[in-house]
């Protein structure tokens, strides 16, 4: 019988899997260090899919979530973080020729949109957002049952989107992007900022490490300035989400990412600036708001729900 | 032989035109006033519709353009400015009674999107952004091939995004969106904001009308408020249609309505605008910047279109 190879690609790990056609749990899994010694990157790929396919089975497809910038087209990794070897890499190609399948490349955001439509909380919706809060915001999206993705593969980077003209340096290098306001490092950095002032009251000042997590163990402390971070970072999400559900109008937001996990700190400004920054209230009407259902998985159950889709066109 | 028919329901006028299959020329085409003496607007519509019917034609289906809010899913409208008798008006099941044909209704800025998408200046391209830049900013996207919607026909309202939190006050009454800084009225209401500062001098000082069209005309004088109020147009122009490469990677921007028609006073400030807010040059790579090219026929055209899209369906 055949299967289906899918592979979440990042900076740190790599995790393969083998899945036989309509599942969900693969046949086999393995997840390595992206680095090891004198390997190369690509090597360690190629024997970490050998590996997870099983002995006897027809290789039908792969599919790949990556960071971006990548081109799902061309199926080429433009540049990838903390991948600094890979510079217009055409990783499809290479697999296409090593494998002799079908190979699919896609943004990770993107992926885990589409594996939370399939397979996760979004199962079910035709309109979906997706965010995701960590270190960066990024976001993908389904419009009307299509994944959203631009002429060139780069739709949907919605944490470079303008919130306040001429605001805050996001890590881009723009100024004013829902990124600089709403990630983990913009929560970082508004508390460094606040505490440059040596007036201000806080029991992170003896903090030795000043994080999205530690920050929020300060906020369930009572720690004001603390809890200040998260409404700031609540409020300006709230801002950009209203302007996302004038854009797409979904039937459903759901948060990842690992900002998302610190609940009512962030979610209780949100809900209130989201509705008072919504210009009709029928955007609220029957949208469900909630949290990846997928978790670490999201990578890879998307890289197979891409498979899943391109088999199909 | 069958033939389809379009109508753009405005609030001044309705036109109506008869289509046969495949064809962009219309059979018959008529142009009333929306309003005229006792009769109620329903019924100037249908007597509008029978009268662009060839004889002996069959009808097969009818198509609506009208300015929202508006349900395409459920063909009612919800409420439309200038017709304020219409609310929650189930246009499209009244038209099926009558003529006894499929009847299908879209907003018009996302029908404008179509019409030239598939008649007009974006005919070839699947990632196509809309903008109608007139008394209020309005938009219509296509993404992969497909009508940006929304799960209750609400996207893509272009205009309501926030580009400056907390900044002017919109037509909408929230704070701080595109509409508020790039539409006609926007330009006009900055001008009136200067000359409330009596030391502000202009040669609109002395106007009757200042209007964005008169306000054009007094910058290419070279009268320097109407030229900033155009600059400050353009800049914020620039930052949102940034954001929407960013979140839609489109390989066309078509630009319609009056004020689009101002050229390099809103154009010069825009470009520079948008190329200092892209956050990878990868967005204006391949992309092609226009103007629309059906003017006041977008919306019939738009409107023949979407029977064209949903009969498919």
């Amino acid at each position: 019988m055949s299967i289906r190879i899918a592979v979440d690609l990042g900076g740190t790990h790599i995790r393969a899997a083998a899945f036989r056609r309509e599942e969900k749990h693969p046949l086999k899994h393995k997840k390595i260090k992206t680095r090891s010694g004198d390997e190369s990157i690509f090597g360690r790929l190629l024997h970490l899919i050998e590996e997870v396919i099983p002995a006897g089975e027809t290789l039908e497809a792969i599919g790949i979530a990556a960071p971006g910038p990548l081109n799902p087209r061309t199926g080429i990794i433009i540049e990838t973080p903390n991948i600094q070897e890979w510079k217009h890499f055409p990783i499809t190609e290479k697999l296409k020729l090593h494998f002799g399948c079908p190979v699919y490349l896609g943004n990770d955001a993107d992926l885990a949109a589409l594996g939370e439509w399939q397979y996760g909380a979004g199962q079910g919706h035709e309109d979906l957002l997706y965010l995701t809060i960590s270190t960066g915001v990024g976001g993908g999206v389904i419009s009307g049952g299509n994944l959203v993705q631009g002429h060139e593969g780069l739709a949907s980077e919605l944490g470079h989107v303008t919130v306040q003209a001429g605001g805050e340096v996001c890590s881009c290098g723009k100024r004013g992007h829902l990124e600089a306001y709403a990630s983990g490092t913009a929560i970082a950095n508004y508390v460094e900022d606040q505490l440059k002032d040596s007036s201000t009251k806080s029991s992170l000042r003896s903090s030795t490490s000043r994080t999205a997590e530690t920050i929020a163990v300060a906020a369930r402390g009572g720690d004001s300035l603390a809890i200040a971070a998260f409404n700031r970072a609540g409020k300006y999400l709230g801002i950009g989400v209203a302007s996302f559900l004038h854009i797409f109008n979904p039937s459903i937001v759901i948060f990842g990412g690992g900002v998302s996990e610190s609940g009512d700190l962030l979610f209780t400004p949100f809900n209130a600036s989201l509705r008072a920054h919504i210009f009709n209230p029928a955007y609220l009407k029957n949208l469900t708001i909630t949290t990846a259902a997928l978790g670490d998985d999201a990578g890879l159950l998307g890289a197979l729900a891409l498979v899943e889709m391109r088999s199909k066109d």
